[in-house]
């Protein structure tokens, strides 16, 4: 739908590699190019995580800086890419919201560094306010998508986690064509039936572009009293778990729905690096084993 | 972005009304046509509410569904249009996700009729298998969005409640441009941090536009444990009310986080018609004057 160059016989070189119709073409010359696709940004990445969701506010910006955090920690050079472009979260959730891009030449950006290991690239540091919308249909997106991907001062990454906004539209199609060495993708969550029903979705899209499903994270579930240590049944508990075995595909762990865990995302801190006691705290050793088994599949 | 038609002095005939360019130029003959918009939809509506948000996960389909039921209820003749084309969720808060859409002439769609005075249109009811992704880019919604206006036999609607996605992307602008007789917008939000800044981004938004907010709901804001009636910060507290005051829009009200509510939407019911002891039920009652103030705003 972004190509536009039909291919012409008259004008036709032979030559496939250097022509703009080359993804299109059915010469049997070309017989070896991929067809319909846009060529893969250039980037040095091992391996690519996308995160991504069929529901909106089931998680998936804390999952993805959660990751990208213990990847870093586990001393991987990781860079993190808030794709969800009107609702870039991220910055907020790690405390850099005032920090904005940078280039030195004009061409290339630099992406904001949280550690050595570790940067981040979001639309929210290029906005003017904290709450101007981005106004953008799909082809814009497109744009800016490879941009991210293209012309930022990366590196060489082991990993680079992308955080898709809700859906199987424009930015996780986008992305899906456009980035190379993707090892799959994290399906992130709620346990209640209609975070379910749009997270199966999810998974038939990561099917459906033969891509692989790394797992599918259950966020939210049950939860605990914190003065009668009853449980409450808000969201439900055991819904991810279930659908991931109807689907056939890796589930990678639940975390509970933890008013900690919300407090630390909007004061800006991942909630994994939570130090003091951390080990006794039933969601760290959640996220913690989490990650521990994602990056294991991803390694292995 | 979607028109391509540069207006051209050398072939004007100065008839702007069948002119493909005529959105677009500013020759003095063409001064009273709508600048750089598509036409309006042709739909029999007298106020159209949007019901948006920033961030997902808010619960615009919850209150776009009870808006819905409670305007019926009032009596007026009312169309809900689900507008998550890739997480179509109405259906199944409806129990109504079995349901398909016919067409009696092959141009002309009936919505699904859940009352005498109150249709339902969503993408759900085109799909073949409930888990069905739908990978399209905007411009393909695009034209969705036009034939569940133009194209449905929604008769002569008092109210057309429209649920979009979370965000200020393809679905929200395209719906702004097109549906005629816009009243206004609800933005849902959630009381965190990251909800706010994103719902103050669908504030600007719809102020851009042109367009009038009707205000803010705040959801899921504060919790009280059923065993031990303590209150509980899960997402917080009164963050959509501060927000509210200082975009200074209105502030439609809070509902309360509730179990029930969940519970309610997953066995396809709509919370607000809840029967027995309703009126005593906290969360009920928040919801019903929330429903009734926006009712008031709009009619007077």
């Amino acid at each position: 739908m972004t190509q536009t160059n039909e291919p012409n016989k008259e004008t036709c070189t032979g030559n496939c590699s250097s022509c703009p119709s080359a993804t299109k073409c059915d010469d049997p010359r070309n017989a070896d190019a991929p067809k319909g696709l846009p060529p893969k940004a250039d980037v040095s990445v091992k391996h690519v995580v996308l995160v991504l969701s069929g529901k909106g506010g089931v998680g998936k910006s804390t999952v993805s800086a959660n990751l990208a955090y213990a990847l870093a920690n586990r001393g991987f050079n990781t860079g993190l890419i808030d794709l969800d472009i009107h609702g870039p979260d991220i910055p907020k959730m790690l405390g850099i919201e005032e920090a904005r891009l940078q280039s030195y030449d004009g061409k290339i950006i630099e992406p904001v560094k949280i550690t050595g290991n570790l940067a981040v690239i979001s639309m929210a540091f290029l906005l003017p306010e904290r709450n101007t919308p981005v106004i953008w249909r799909g082809p814009m997106k497109m744009t800016v998508i490879r941009q991210f991907l293209e012309d930022v001062n990366w590196g060489d990454l082991d990993y680079l986690i992308v955080d898709l906004p809700p859906g199987t539209g424009d930015e996780a199609l986008t992305v899906a064509q456009l980035a190379p060495n993707i090892a799959g993708a994290v399906i992130v969550t709620t346990p209640q039936e209609v975070a379910i029903l749009d997270s199966s979705k999810a998974v038939e899209f990561i099917k459906k572009l033969e891509l692989r499903v790394l797992g599918i994270v259950e966020n939210m579930s049950g939860f605990v009293c914190p003065h009668c240590k009853e449980e409450i049944d808000i969201f439900g508990k055991g819904g991810g778990k279930k659908e991931a075995e109807a689907l056939g595909v890796p589930f990678l762990g639940a975390i509970p729905l933890d008013p900690e865990m919300r407090k630390a995302a909007d004061e800006g801190r991942p909630f994994i690096i939570r130090k003091t006691g951390a080990e006794e705290n039933p969601t760290w050793k959640s996220i913690d084993t989490i990650m521990q088994t994602l990056v294991e599949q991803i390694e292995e």
